[in-house]
């Protein structure tokens, strides 16, 4: 059996998120499907995580097993010429048996988008959030700073979460601006249900005065949820990538990337 | 009655078009429903042109009457806050009684969008043709400029067309590309059903060295549909703006203006 670690990139506005759910539309089973049909075998795929309903990706990574001996290369390009046009394959490797997209993951980076100008262009209505009027951008890059390092992230855990530990490591939590459009980045070990977009909503206040930046180291030691912002839309966030060690990334095989 | 020239941006995925049809969603229908609401009469627009099923615009212009004296900028507030994401109004002027957007138009400008990499991000599905592989900017710009004065164009008009004459005149005509984009930039006194995408299909096949660049030269001359490449798909094509003449476009009037 191969291992296979494959790299997605989907618009997420016409899924109902990630993960398979009964009577719904979801990026996995449209994965898993056309997946099934070219290695014609029942395929289940490992994802680094699910993103929610009308999220996109950039870089999600999963990974699957099969028997089959289809190049690597004629695998990326059935794909791509079988799954919907909001759906790409941008890269597929095979990994050594040990590989999980999810519990050996080390990292993911997230971007959230948002556009400020007075009207939001037609053509990103499924693509960033829309916050007309002007947000301090060095407020909101000072309190992003604030979650840099090892915290308990619990004020930011959306409602209905079942997890071992709230503590995550952030490295890289930054606010910068480019035109009319403001970006988070944010880097981390790994992020609860809800963090990305719950921090957003909490940037957003510091960006728009309502709340000072300061406030930021406060929220997180309360670890409650009752005192961070409200969650921004999904329709801004972005999956950029999930990052591997180097041992479990490549046995040195074949790889198949394709811009 | 006041007579108001409108801008709109579309992103035409959603729609089958500008023009009102039966039983089908038209961005027109949409507008006029959403102004006829507001203003509280029955308003019916006038477009520079209708836009094909899939094809956006950055800058429609319309026009229509309305006894209403509501500020420009209430409107253009109004508008945008009614409209769906994915029809926006950029500006609003009222402009003399003998404006009128189809009719005193001097120009309409359009662009096409190709994406030439080996897999076409999920976020331009809607948004460009997706063409891998490598295309010839020279050969297709040089062709592109043998367009340029006036000319016939029945070559490049689509079937089932009745319009009194098919003599355009061009202003500009050029190919360039961007990363691994290639872009069509075209502003004509007017341009006959499916010009530009019949012009894009022939300016493709040159650029792939299917048909030389001196053959645009013979397939406009010959004035005849069967010579000229096919008609390129809609989600390129964008209807960047309609130029004009100063003393229709202003009354000296207050302007409402939202980038």
């Amino acid at each position: 059996m191969r291992n296979l670690k494959t790299i997605l990139a989907y618009d997420g506005s016409g899924y109902h998120g990630w993960q398979v759910q009964a009577g719904v539309n979801t990026v996995q089973e449209t994965v898993e499907k056309i997946l099934s049909a070219i290695l014609k075998h029942d395929v289940r795929v490992v994802s680094s995580g699910r993103t929610d309903a009308g999220v996109h990706a950039i870089g999600q990574v999963i990974n699957f097993f099969t028997p089959s001996s289809i190049p690597e290369e004629g695998l990326l390009k059935a794909m791509n010429s079988m799954l919907p046009g909001d759906i790409k394959v941008s890269h597929i490797e095979e990994v050594p048996p040990g590989f999980n997209a999810r519990f050996t993951a080390k990292s993911k980076t997230y971007v959230y988008m948002i556009e400020t100008s007075e009207v939001l262009s037609p053509f990103l209505t499924r693509y960033a959030l829309h916050l007309p009027g002007r947000l301090d951008i060095d407020a909101m890059d000072i309190s992003a700073k604030m979650l840099l390092g090892e915290h308990d992230f619990s004020s930011f855990m959306g409602a209905g979460s079942a997890v071992k530990t709230t503590i995550r490591r952030i490295m890289v939590s930054e606010v910068f601006t480019r035109d009319t459009k403001v970006y988070f980045l944010i880097k981390g070990s790994g992020f609860l249900r809800h963090m990305v977009r719950n921090i957003v909503g909490t940037l957003i206040l510091i960006g728009q005065g309502r709340m000072e930046p300061g406030d930021m180291k406060g929220i997180i030691s309360l670890k409650d949820r009752a005192f961070a912002g409200p969650t921004a839309p999904p329709q801004g966030l972005y999956l950029v990538g999930v990052e591997y060690d180097d041992l479990c990334r490549t046995k040195g095989k074949s790889k198949a990337r394709q811009e």
